[in-house]
């Protein structure tokens, strides 16, 4: 890694956020269209997200399971608004063979090998999976049942950005079947707590959660509800969904289970996900113009020690540090002593923070001497001087303290940046400064939406609460307040 | 699942390898050819083998990273005996659109949404990883390089057969880069012992282990090296295959270093992968005809125990068999309580035997009074009267023989069906008979193996070991015995 600068926020957020990622080995384009590498670092990080969201998937009582990666583009097609929502941007396999070219130098698409049916490349897993449903359930007793799936996903976007919208991406979605609405609406909120839960204690990130209106729920869906972080730059960010799936696709698909009082009926379904877009998510929200910022829950490296020697020092120096990496490493594994010797301290102070460290400790001769540590956190890059004795239980207290105050700023960002605003000019103004989410009255008619969308850049990210007002664009009666805000 | 029966393997092995697979709900084939619904029982066994290997894997110095599914057309075709080795196997995109059909009734390839150049839905990462490598990779000081992929796979093969061959498949993929062709190949071996360690330990298979022939190699490399195992049939199954790549994708992919000596140089690679091709290996080698049997390392739940009650001692049985359950857990975390109420004991011994739970213990009326508990292992299915004291032990002891035992009965067929021929009728016969592994000398000639595999549909499965002899064949002198069997 090039130790190469950070473009601040202020002069190009944008370029901040690439910036970020790239100094930190997060991850890099491809030679492919909008798909990234995820570098080691970066999937080191992905996998402690995974690895704990899978313990609380399980805990609601879903298993995992691996559905196909191909979709005949005929279940694609048979609930009409899912194809109508995913038909303009798929990956199609048309063919399955390549042959040499005539002047036998390269190879192209042998046109022999077309297939009967295109397949589609999932872009998400209902119709492959509630095909394999149908046969599944036939009675009560099969039901719920809680499928997830942690997969690759395709969806041709137009614009992309690491981790935020990629052509590839990396995720869970779990499938439910139930035999009431009411069970199934339940199992909704279930899954929407748990991401909001999950972004709280585990990424830090406190988060608005709630229905989407009609033009941004999940194409086949009765219902989404959304969960919705405040990014630095003032726009939102949506981290994960949960939608009533009512019966729409148990009828398309023809699933039906025998109930206890021997009828047949169609059950209610659901479908939750979130993906590699949560990375984008801790990265934007935490991280300064030093670089990035991790919660240490989630950070593969928790804490660096960083030898500091001249030549006549230098065993005595190292041995030092391997004592106090053998103190912390009965409480805190994820320790890392950078002995290479080829760069500098203040190289490494650099490097280390970019890739969002939570703790650095320095050891150097005097320290040594003194019997003090220099222990920097990267949250506040506050430095401290610790004593030695009791150093484990000061950093996993430091680590604690860490990851409480990336909850604590998260939630004042969200508080100071949401406002309840009535007029609309106000509303438009906010959304050509410091944006942020506004709290707003809608009356619900879908023109409304899409004129403050055109005007302002601002969509409805969520419901906010029942109430009286009046719609912030038609001034007509309202009994919905609504939160709004310019998306990523 | 119905409580359907299995087909013996006397009457028909491919069958019994099917129903298995159905009876005991790993997998089912899905609307799209060739590719698997992997299902929660069965994918349960893949979290566990893969959770073990990933571990054995970052003991090897790999770290995980994440790769494009996709590899552009130019890329694929760089290495002249790659591209000829999956051209004629892969899964291409050509679109990324769909559109509305004229009559409005349904979803066709929209034709202006043509890829400039199309894109191969990976059959192995080697090319697209290389690609990146080789901005990685500047200096001696960034080797050694080592990444693994856990992803998916898709090579569009002509007969499939779940785990074994299918269309989409899981695995994982290692790849490294070192500075001299010792150190690689001494990573290719690594590789090698990795995997079979993992197969003994973990999984309970013997197996052989060693270099391919010319012919049955990676397409792309210089050596290949497999892990093959016996099946019950007589037939081999190749486990896993470690790469010795060369230089050859280094050069192709223009990855460079600058060694101590400050020249630049080519590195040296190495690439290895085992897939849920193990899963096959696993159900074939230990299952029996009633059904599977599972290695308890694996196995997602190690003890079931069935409570046996009539109604008047319904209460206490549940309640002893909650105790039970309590006692046990503190040292065996995956057992299950089987509370269902509208199936007979019966039903329930069978259909958990056909799921290859190591431990049955029934606890009846009886068994409580006399303070015993009837035990049944799964691989000899042997029934056992057990005291109540010291259960958790008694059971965690039986646990352990049962793993051991499996690798015994595997390392014994393993003997048992490896036999070393030097007439040519004579392993003609063997082949058209009870099959296996023969040890035979071969010459080398690609066209005496050639000759062999077409009148025996034995192939050459790795080399055993230098000597002296005549080729099997064309009874010329030989310094090579190789075995032989017929592959999966």
């Amino acid at each position: 890694m090039a130790n190469k600068g950070i473009t601040p926020r202020s002069e190009d957020y944008s370029q901040w956020y690439l910036d970020v990622i790239d100094r930190a080995d997060l991850a890099e384009n491809s030679a492919v269209r909008g798909c990234m590498v995820i570098k080691p670092y970066g999937y080191a990080i992905w996998e402690n997200i995974r690895n704990e969201l899978d313990r609380r998937i399980k805990e609601l009582g879903a298993k995992n399971a691996y559905f196909p990666l191909f979709i005949p583009k005929s279940f694609f097609s048979k609930e009409a608004s899912h194809v109508k929502g995913f038909a303009k941007e798929c990956a199609i396999v048309t063919h399955y063979r390549l042959k040499e070219t005539a002047d036998g130098k390269g190879v192209e698409v042998d046109p022999k090998a077309k297939l009967e049916e295109e397949l589609i490349v999932r872009p998400t897993s209902e119709t492959i999976m509630y095909d394999t449903f149908s046969r599944w359930v036939t009675s009560w007793r099969d039901l719920p049942l809680k499928i997830n799936q942690w997969a690759n996903i395709v969806r041709w976007e137009k614009r992309t950005r690491p981790f935020l919208r990629t052509t590839e991406f990396l995720w869970q979605e779990g499938h439910t079947v139930h035999t009431t609405h009411e069970e199934s609406t339940k199992q909704v909120f279930e899954a929407l707590d748990m991401y909001r839960d999950f972004a709280r204690e585990i990424l830090a990130l406190e988060t608005y959660g709630g229905k989407k209106s009609e033009s941004e729920k999940f194409a086949g869906a009765i219902d989404t509800y959304g969960v919705e972080a405040l990014m630095q730059d003032g726009k939102a960010l949506q981290f994960g969904t949960s939608h009533d799936l009512g019966q729409n696709f148990a009828k398309v698909f023809g699933i039906s289970f025998t109930d206890t009082d021997g009828q047949v009926k169609s059950p209610w379904q659901t479908s939750w996900g979130v993906s590699t877009r949560m990375m984008g998510a801790v990265i934007m929200s935490h991280s300064d113009d030093l670089g990035l910022v991790l919660p240490p829950v989630i950070a593969p490296i928790k804490v660096v020690i960083i030898p500091i020697y001249k030549d006549e020092n230098k065993d005595m120096v190292m041995e030092f540090s391997r004592k106090i990496i053998d103190q912390i490493k009965g409480q805190v594994k994820d320790i890392e002593l950078d002995e290479r010797e080829y760069l500098s301290p203040g190289f490494k102070f650099n490097e280390w923070e970019k890739k969002g460290v939570p703790v650095r400790i320095e050891i150097g001769g005097r320290d040594i001497e003194r019997n003090l540590l220099t222990v920097v956190r990267r949250d506040t890059n506050e430095k401290m001087s610790l004593t030695v004795n009791n150093i484990s239980e000061q950093i996993v207290e430091i680590l604690d303290e860490i990851q409480k105050n990336l909850l604590e700023r998260s939630s004042k960002i969200l508080q100071e940046g949401t406002q309840e605003i009535s007029s609309y000019d106000e509303f438009k103004s906010v959304f050509k400064g410091k944006k942020g989410f506004i709290k707003a009255y809608w009356c619900g008619n879908p023109e409304c939406e899409e004129s403050i969308k055109y005007e302002s850049k601002a969509t409805t990210r969520c419901f906010s609460k029942e109430g009286n007002g009046k719609c912030i664009y038609c001034g007509k009666d309202s009994t919905q307040e609504w939160v709004f805000a310019i998306p990523y």
